[in-house]
């Protein structure tokens, strides 16, 4: 299936000089949708994690349909201040603006193991944050998985596991 | 499945006299995850809608497993701002706050089956704001589904629509 056919390329979206990819025409198609995400979970369907770690906000898309599909838990981390419960908190920047991210402390327990997984990978640095806060709860991260990824921007140099992304620019 | 257990009861937030049902230790347990999915999708199994379409962020969560599940293309809703291409938008007050939400404008084609989904239902100002949206697309609404309804706040009668509501509170 040819993926990239139903993503929507923006240019100098949301700022200049990048070129956004627009996944909603792929999620809208119902084959490509399922196609990716029968794809992504593949490489686990024998030995399945014990939770998908999704990314507010599109990273909950991929990471539900995943979990579902994988018979995980799912495990989120939110933008800072929306989640009810006892955080820890990771501040970051990443290619167009700075942010916070959180996560329940007892999201995952120590051991457990998570896969963590966004839409896309660009800077990397959304998905660092989350590292860490997987991390310092001790969860065993057994993969990092993206639907796209931006290999030009760096992203895959920083991330210090192993990492798959389906479609590639 | 005693589904209330696996929901924490948050009073007080994110404002005085709310209590907010944070359902997050639920998508943690997988064999709750997996049944919510399962129930939610059953009426729709022998006539799957062509879009199931989620709202920013916590719908997407929802949304998004039911769409794999049933087999239909996902179509999102999201925050102002967020979505690349050509939106139609909505502006609404709701619980604790005033907002916007957008949608491609090409996200649904006139006559297209669309079954919405949320998480909770409160005032249910969210969803009418995205029925208003489906609706200028003249979506065919063939549901308004929620994991959780909130009955005494009045969201039920706001909805011109078939809802269902799988916790009810």
């Amino acid at each position: 299936m040819n993926l990239k056919q139903k993503i929507a390329n923006i240019p100098d979206w949301p700022e200049k000089g990048v070129t956004f990819r627009d996944i909603t025409p792929l999620l809208a198609d119902k084959e490509a949708f399922k196609y990716v995400i029968d794809k992504m979970a593949e490489p686990y369907l024998d030995n399945p994690p014990d939770f998908v770690l999704g990314i507010d906000a599109r990273g909950f898309i991929i990471a539900s349909a995943l979990a579902y599909r994988l018979g995980a838990g799912l495990a989120i981390v939110r933008k800072a201040g929306k989640l009810p419960r006892a955080t820890i908190k990771k501040e970051y920047t990443l290619e167009y603006a700075s942010n916070a991210i959180e996560m329940h402390e007892d999201a995952i327990k120590s051991g457990d193991r998570v896969l963590l997984v966004d839409d896309v990978l660009a800077t990397g640095g959304t998905m660092s944050a989350a590292i860490e806060l997987v991390e310092k709860l001790e969860g065993n991260i057994i993969g990092v998985d993206f639907l796209i990824g931006l290999t030009a921007l760096g992203g895959t140099e920083k991330i210090k596991y192993p990492i798959k992304s389906l479609i590639e620019y």
